[in-house]
């Protein structure tokens, strides 16, 4: 019999069921949020609600905005020309964080037969019409480096194969400041095959 | 300027602020509800409502409660002659993990003079009080090993000196599993001051 009151472990439930938060994080903040001021509670509300009411996808990137364009995609500075393809929303913010400075578009998936994810369920007829309507002349695939990733950007390569759009993909290696020691054997594999020529 | 939308920024100031959460985790936490179905967001802000609607504080012990006493000072098969005492209702339920079968006072703080947090400003006039109208033999104080948590048993235990009252702080040491190169040196110098006979 576990003497923790119900409203305590119902929210424990709830947020353990979040992404990165371990069962021992998730009763650390039920607890706090039992001590704390009901502003926090209510706050914390208010902001999850807002998240779930004010979100909208935008109807040319599908990535997440506050109106039909998002901002990315109603900003005329960016490079229309080059074109970034990623697997979910937030990936487009990661880009931005490695300094991408072109348009983008979300498929919400990756082709996965395993888990029954065929390219129609996924973004990709919208990604090919997109192509067709505008002229993009660089398709940056940024996929995790999975096999359902890969598996996805041949799909779009072959799929376009043959038009004049430069297709290419992230560089994969040895991430920056890590230690040759700790790293796997595949990424040590892949760096060691598409080692670069220094020249000096 | 940040292309990530008002709301999600909002969700992530609010899960920055929890206990345990790193703005990366918070940042996965907020696209994962954006992604998610409505219920999730509703069945969260739920949880965290009736966490602040119903639950009370005990009036006998202080700790977390869904009516004014709580199972633990409303359960008979407790032993009543053995009260351990902590800082925080939560260190309740660490304290079963533990395999306590005795009765709890909550002090919802130490003595800590540098954060102007006086004898006072915790319920230990409450400890005393209750220790005067009821029969515990044994008082186990389970604060934190820091000067604070040190300073208050000490002060507790100077309070009822001369009572008939078994006075026990939780044992010092190496936690278990632990390899002793990476023990800091406080806990390895009270280890060793405290080290405990081997009989065979």
């Amino acid at each position: 019999m576990s003497y923790i009151p119900e409203p305590i472990e119902k929210l424990v439930r709830e947020l353990n069921g979040l992404p990165g938060l371990g069962v021992k994080t998730a009763y650390r903040i039920a607890f706090y949020i039992a001590d704390s001021a009901d502003i926090k509670a209510d706050n914390f509300s208010v902001a999850l609600k807002q998240v779930k009411e004010r979100i909208k996808i935008c109807k040319t990137c599908f990535g997440y905005s506050l109106d039909d364009d998002c901002r990315i995609c109603s900003d005329i500075s960016r490079d229309k020309k080059s074109l970034c393809v990623v697997e979910r929303p937030q990936d487009i913010f990661v880009m931005e964080r490695g300094g991408f400075k072109g348009s983008y578009h979300v498929l919400h998936g990756v082709i996965s037969p395993l888990d029954g994810v065929g390219p129609s369920d996924i973004k990709l007829k919208e990604l090919f019409e997109r192509l067709d309507s505008c002229e993009v002349t660089e398709l940056v695939i940024a996929l995790n480096p999975s096999v359902e990733g890969d598996a996805t950007t041949m799909y779009i390569a072959k799929h376009i194969a043959g038009r004049d759009i430069r297709v290419s993909r992230l560089a994969r290696g040895v991430p920056a400041g890590a230690s040759i020691d700790y790293i796997d054997d595949t990424t040590l594999c892949r760096a060691i095959e598409e080692r670069q020529d220094v020249s000096c």
